[in-house]
């Protein structure tokens, strides 16, 4: 077929195209360059069991689940970070109060259901999630699995999908029993329900690792699923993160934990900035592995514990950055010397969200100007001194930095070598603000491509 | 010519390109559809001159002129807003201490020079704007034309270009007595030096009208000209703009009047959030038209000098967003129903720098959810109450608003008259946050599109 020619520079730049759609979660075929980021094994919780279902919650979804459980066997510590957005969407309202009235205790299950965010629905959506939590208590219940204490709902809620239309809760409820009795606990029940949560996401997001802590020999398990950056396709909302291990942790060790390690990663993470009306990160332990509890910030299993989660959570918050929106870059601004982390990470937020950034980098362009721009800019930070500012690439290879910008002067780059580096997939941008100050922090962003803003622009579908 | 098809969809939605390249000022055919925002004659203030010439600060500009001059037959009032950028270009600092030095009187003249910077260029940087204000002071001492009050220079030095480049100073020097002896007061003249002082600009932004204060019947004359949004182009920096009159305003008087109409006009527009490291708003007043001197902050003189300088601002900025790279609407968010300015124009902007409003409204999506996340989102804001709050599009033809969210509910939507506003260049998004509150803010921007990947994944050239 014949076609005018538009503009021969402009067509060559048009990247591969990823695959993604939002028929329904799953429903795209892996692309081969992410395929290598899709576990074909595990090492899963003790204890815990994930299952699926079909419900069609976005009615052109006639075969995929889009619906998923995660249970524990036994009542569990649980623990959750929502977004700061505003307008909040039912499930977060309604998940943040269960878990305040439980304070984090005797938790049996997460329920997510994708293709409707739940958000913008007013009284009628609180509604919907109440019940869409209840109903899966009732499983429990009726199959003489668990029982009720009294204390009102045992599970976390979440959606993500279109804002503003309201859940079809009958079609939910009615595929509940499906997704409970399909509970297992192997490898590939774990995979269905990364894959049940997906919407536009061009492929599951699922991590799990062994861990031991210093006080026995007790081998523990932790396992963790994600979907989809930031505010992504039309009215589609959400970050959602699910954790389970079977290590055993109090309820307040465990809010102070995952809060700890959302900052270093799900909140170091930035696709467009947006931050969405349903992000939420939840946390369960349920202590099936055995071992001595964590019951307080002090011991050294707490410090260890930390460790453990927070490189796992940053490992899964990754994976969003490798799907971020007709991403072609995966790139990691790492800001040393600032006075503290907070000024670290503006700065390095700052660069993550520059779009003029974001299409340098697109375009393979070393492009300091911009990056130091972005970091002038940064609000409320005090550690920039413009003299004392030095910009680095630091390439994958493990070769010798790029220099950009050695304290204030501009270096004679080696645009052949820039041009190299720029090349990968994998980039790091090193920022030094003032030798007088030792803090640091990282924040991983992918770059701004025409894919983006073809995926963005499109209708609403 | 037969080209492989990557993708029919895509192809459907590049735009059709804009003329803009980076190889001089005013070097491109101004657009067609840009035309109409070109005045073919203009009302300039009396005792102020245009002139301009050809230096070839960047090498490859062989023909246009790149040097600038705006000048005062007698010293006069001087005001200037600049960058928040911790990185301030060189112009920057020595035109702020310049205005200090002389407390904003006896100024002469604003020099600009495009193609260059002067930016992250250490302390040869500072010489070489010192050098440029001081050549131009020269040449109204040489010409007999003024005088050495030994106060130091009296002109105000901007630069706009790549940074990170020391200026040809050298050739700016030998080439200013062609831009003073080129002086004039005709539209031709200010015309050229507004197409002087352009980067990546499609067209020159020029703006000149008259205008009356309470006191008298004089009739006063108000002219500006200003160039490029954000950061533009790689390693283009900065937003000039220049305006003078001929209204009799003492210094003091003129730097409130001028820092309260850049709030609300060149501070309340947005290309891409990038705020870089030269952007400079002059203001100079000589009192060639007689009249009554404003010479406090009290008199109705200058409260309505006030109304017409803000006015005359917000036009001028909005040249700037119907410039905006790869744009193809002109956005204007009226956030109404806020506690106070402030929280109305932070939830503004967080709606103007959305990538994800700024693609939706490229792709023609009547998106409030997109619209109602980023209000949500916006940082500091007290005013946002999620049951109380409505989004509509406001039609340009002065029909009904489209209610898309009304006190939290989502409207049913009328898809098609959606589709008609949405294809409109013009477009007015109005967010009303609480009826208990009053105040309101505008800020203008504009979508975000294929051609601004395209514009800004460039390579350096």
């Amino acid at each position: 077929m014949s076609l005018a020619r538009p503009n021969a520079r402009f067509l060559r730049r048009i990247p591969i195209f990823q695959i993604r759609t939002y028929a329904a979660p799953g429903e795209g075929t892996i692309p081969p360059s992410k395929k290598r980021y899709v576990p074909t094994s595990g090492t899963y919780p003790l204890g815990f069991k994930a299952g699926t279902a079909h419900v069609g919650v976005k009615a052109s979804n006639t075969r995929f689940d889009d619906l998923a459980l995660i249970a524990s066997e036994s009542p569990c510590s649980g623990a959750a970070v929502f977004t700061t957005n505003k307008f909040q969407a039912a499930p977060v309202t309604v998940s943040r109060d269960m878990l305040k009235r439980r304070k984090g205790s005797g938790i049996r299950a997460i329920v997510v259901n994708s293709g409707c965010a739940n958000a913008v629905t007013g009284k009628g959506g609180i509604e919907d999630a109440l019940t869409m939590g209840e109903a899966t208590d009732q499983q429990f219940i009726q199959n003489a699995d668990g029982e009720d204490d009294g204390n009102g709902s045992r599970t976390i809620v979440m959606s993500t999908g279109v804002i503003g239309q309201r859940l079809p809760i009958q079609k939910i409820t009615d595929k509940l029993p499906h997704a409970y009795f399909a509970l297992g606990a192997d490898h590939d029940h774990w995979l269905a329900a990364s894959r049940a949560i997906c919407t536009t996401d061009t492929f599951p997001k699922l991590l799990s690792r062994t861990f031991t802590l210093p006080s026995s020999d007790t081998q523990y398990r932790i396992a963790g699923m994600t979907k989809g950056a930031g505010m992504i396709h039309p009215n589609m909302a959400t970050l959602l993160g699910i954790i389970c291990t079977d290590a055993p942790i109090a309820p307040d060790p465990l809010h102070t934990l995952l809060s700890s390690a959302i900052t270093k990663s799900f909140n170091s993470i930035s696709i467009d900035g947006d931050t969405s009306t349903n992000d939420t990160v939840a946390l369960l332990a349920n202590g099936a592995a055995g071992g001595n509890t964590i019951s307080d910030a002090t011991s050294p299993d707490f410090a260890a514990m930390q460790a453990t989660l927070t490189d796992f959570a940053i490992d899964l918050a990754k994976l969003v950055v490798r799907d971020g929106e007709g991403a072609t870059k995966f790139v990691t601004i790492h800001v040393t010397h600032a006075k503290t982390y907070e000024d670290a990470k503006r700065v390095a937020s700052s660069i993550a969200r520059s779009p003029l950034v974001k299409t340098a980098l697109y375009g393979k362009d070393a492009n300091w100007g911009r990056i130091l721009c972005a970091t002038g800019y940064a609000e409320g930070v005090e550690s920039v001194v413009p003299e004392e500012t030095s910009v680095s690439f630091v390439p994958a290879d493990g070769s010798a930095e790029l220099k950009l910008l050695v304290r204030g002067e501009p270096e004679q780059v080696d645009e052949r070598r820039a041009s190299e580096i720029l090349k990968e997939e994998d980039l790091h941008i090193k920022v030094r603000l003032s030798e007088k100050f030792e803090e640091e922090a990282v924040v991983w962003t992918c770059d701004f491509s025409h894919e983006y803003v073809t995926i963005n622009g499109d209708y609403r579908t």
